[in-house]
């Protein structure tokens, strides 16, 4: 059992948990985003059950203004994510620390800062999840830059993303000497500058920060458009998707590895990780009845704007709630989710108020409602048959629904020799199995010459 | 005794040691500026010796990239000062946490979410060291901006902190109901966007970070120009400042504390705590052995790119080094260093290599070399005699300097009554004995509405 291969976990920390109703239930600290002690319990807990990595999302906004609504949301205020794992990194000492920082509206020189600094603060366990920014809501908050359209955004994301990556490619592994005698804090032909002149950034370099014990961060993405899934396939290294069969994340997985070849990649350098959104019982009944509970607790106005949002910010509130979801044109945000929904709702004939309760829970993604051998059923199987490397579970609740995994899910993928009893290293990439990142060459023998 | 005035102290964190050559000796840990376990144990130990507040400076680029020189600084890789706070204020409880961080390369939603949730996760403990940058060496790592005159960068700076505050002020104190029965997570009628359409910047708000219990964090400054004064007397709480003399300090002390009225502010809502750069030895013998041995590990060519770049840029080492101080055109950046380097070349007749020799120590900072009654009485008399309402502590080495400063001054300053043996409170606003920042009323009317 034991030398079966081992699935890979992600604790996927929304707060306070994922059910949009989450805060109002007694199994969540309501004001979890904004509550470092309760987060660092949790932290540590999921440290202590060997998860790879927790996983922080990100708004650059109070995303919902409405009073209605907005003021029913916990989503209203919580802790820029760098920030907050900051300070978690500093009481653990082996979970990865993966947040999420739009490429939309940041400098590639600050973000790649911020990350490396959490690397080496971490001891090499940071992670970030590459995302673009679509919303209204976030562009009005850095208005001298132009809201930018879908492809413009993943075309400043390519550019973005290769550019910190050769920041983080600054100093090699091996540069500082810290030589007393000699007086050489470094050796000069060990530091490299970018030297990047591009159509949207010009950014000289050298990074003031050196490379971690893991090299540098970990690439994470989500992106599921086609230009998402061909950034994905040139550099990220761990993909959080959202498909709701076997049958379509076969189809992605397959998809997503295929296309790595072409950039001189082998399939295991991603791993692929949906999302989960588990509500476990002690018996199918009593975990539906749990189901209930949450989604008992949903405000209609609540729901049916975050479906709103979800396809791309069309006001669905205008339609006959109990009618069918309606054609809607595509919008600039979101396509490839809302898509996604679209399927959902044709494939279960669902009225719009069906569809948005059905999303409120899992937010579109992925959900299991049903007993710890239930939910193991459903990993191994995905696991097992070629639709996933592993799963970032998000919680309906958290604290509560996260203790429940660990309580019982944990030990029943442990009993089948799936999850690990102890971390296989000391670094993120040890533990996903992903090779120590190796010090880009291309750039190398730029020097700095240039930035003089 | 115990009812004199008491002087604030601030710990400042220059890795490793304020010494340009500080991380050759033996007092220091060369590798400081990346490694978070020695920072942890300062960390710890100057909360333990109840300093108010760390001080972190901060540059956004390798400052020095001159393979001759560049190599020879310890200031070529180290934390960013936000990400590194953050793992500090998770293992500390009282002392406050103070990042420099520039106006002239962020924006301003991002920078005060940082530090609204660097505020909350330390539970009140913030402090926003205000700068503009000025170096091409930053400009060129965020090639899209121009680099921006001196007025620009202030004129930028104004508008910036502004806004900033306002977006602090985002939701009020008692905003979060968190009412499970209700379903409303906030009141609604205690949001507020800020609605900013200014000639820098156009935010709409508002910020998704509650406040913290100290309110909103402490706002610090440097500027000594003219429009650097005249900012910190509107809005700064704290000023970090550099006089070499008594009769200098007061002069800045009243002159600063004098501008305050005319922005309705009482002058204790502002302190004034200069830089010291202590060497300290059980007699004044040892003490100057002590710094004659970091002056020695100086290699010439860094003093004069130290001394050049701290008059704004100007090569210096084209003159000859044993020949006199040049009268140069003001440069752009940095006048008042620039001012104060040239007062001090001129009042003791330095050649070049003198004024490089002498500021490569405290960097144009005030400098005492002596023993722990020494360098108290020194402090004492800028604090009684209406000099400083405190000090930033400059060790020359880190740790080594610091625990010096903690071993024999600090018993120094407590047997003369000027310093606290316990916290007076939990947050650092109540420590610096400043108010709990006041909600900002002025834009309080302008509710959501705009936003929308």
């Amino acid at each position: 059992m034991t030398h079966r291969p081992q699935l890979k976990l992600g604790a996927f920390l929304m707060s306070p948990g994922h059910h949009v109703a989450a805060w109002r239930h007694k199994g969540a600290t309501a004001d979890l985003g904004s509550n470092f002690r309760t987060y660092a319990d949790i932290a540590r807990k999921a440290e202590a059950a060997k998860f790879d990595l927790l996983f922080l999302d990100d708004n650059l906004a109070v995303k919902d203004l409405d009073p209605e609504t907005g003021a029913r949301s916990a989503r209203s205020a919580f802790f820029e994510p760098i920030t907050l794992l900051a300070g978690l990194a500093a009481l653990t000492e082996r979970i990865g620390l993966t947040a999420t920082v739009s490429t939309t509206f940041n400098e590639p020189y600050t973000l790649a800062r911020k990350f490396a600094s959490l690397d080496v603060l971490s001891e090499g366990r940071a992670a970030w999840n590459l995302v673009t920014s679509n919303l209204e809501v976030e562009a009005r908050n850095y208005g001298t830059q132009p809201h930018l359209l879908h492809e413009k955004r993943y075309d400043r994301a390519e550019e973005f993303i290769d550019l910190v990556v050769t920041l983080w490619n600054s100093f090699e592994d091996d540069a500082f000497l810290h030589d007393k005698d000699s007086g050489l804090f470094y050796d000069p032909d060990k530091l490299h500058a970018a030297n990047h002149a591009g159509a949207h950034f010009s950014v000289a370099g050298p990074l003031n920060v050196r490379r971690s014990p893991q090299g540098q961060p970990v690439i994470v993405q989500a992106g599921s458009s086609e230009p998402g899934k061909e950034l994905a396939a040139r550099t990220a290294e761990v993909v959080f998707t959202a498909q709701n069969t076997l049958t379509e994340a076969q189809a992605f997985y397959s998809d997503l590895k295929g296309r790595m070849a072409k950039y001189g990649r082998e399939p295991d350098e991603l791993k692929v990780m949906p999302g989960i959104f588990p509500v476990i019982g002690r018996s199918l009944a009593e975990a539906q009845e749990k189901f209930e509970e949450l989604q008992d607790l949903i405000h209609p106005a609540v729901g049916i704007r975050l479906l709103s949002d979800m396809i791309g910010g069309f006001d669905l509130s205008a339609y006959p709630l109990d009618g069918p979801v309606p054609e809607l044109p595509e919008t600039n945000g979101g396509k490839s989710r809302q898509h996604l929904l679209f399927e959902i709702a044709r494939r279960d004939n669902l009225t719009i108020n069906q569809l948005a309760k059905r999303i409120a829970g899992a937010r579109g993604h992925w959900q299991v409602v049903g007993t710890a051998a239930d939910i193991a059923d459903q990993l191994e199987d995905r696991f097992v048959n070629g639709g996933a490397d592993g799963f970032n579970i998000m919680p309906p609740t958290l604290p509560g629904g996260l203790d429940d995994f660990i309580a019982f899910v944990v030990p029943e993928l442990r009993r089948r020799g799936l999850f690990r009893t102890e971390y296989e290293g000391a670094t993120l990439r040890e533990n996903l199995g992903l090779r120590k990142a190796r010090q880009s060459t291309a750039r190398l023998d730029r020097g700095l010459q240039a930035a003089e």
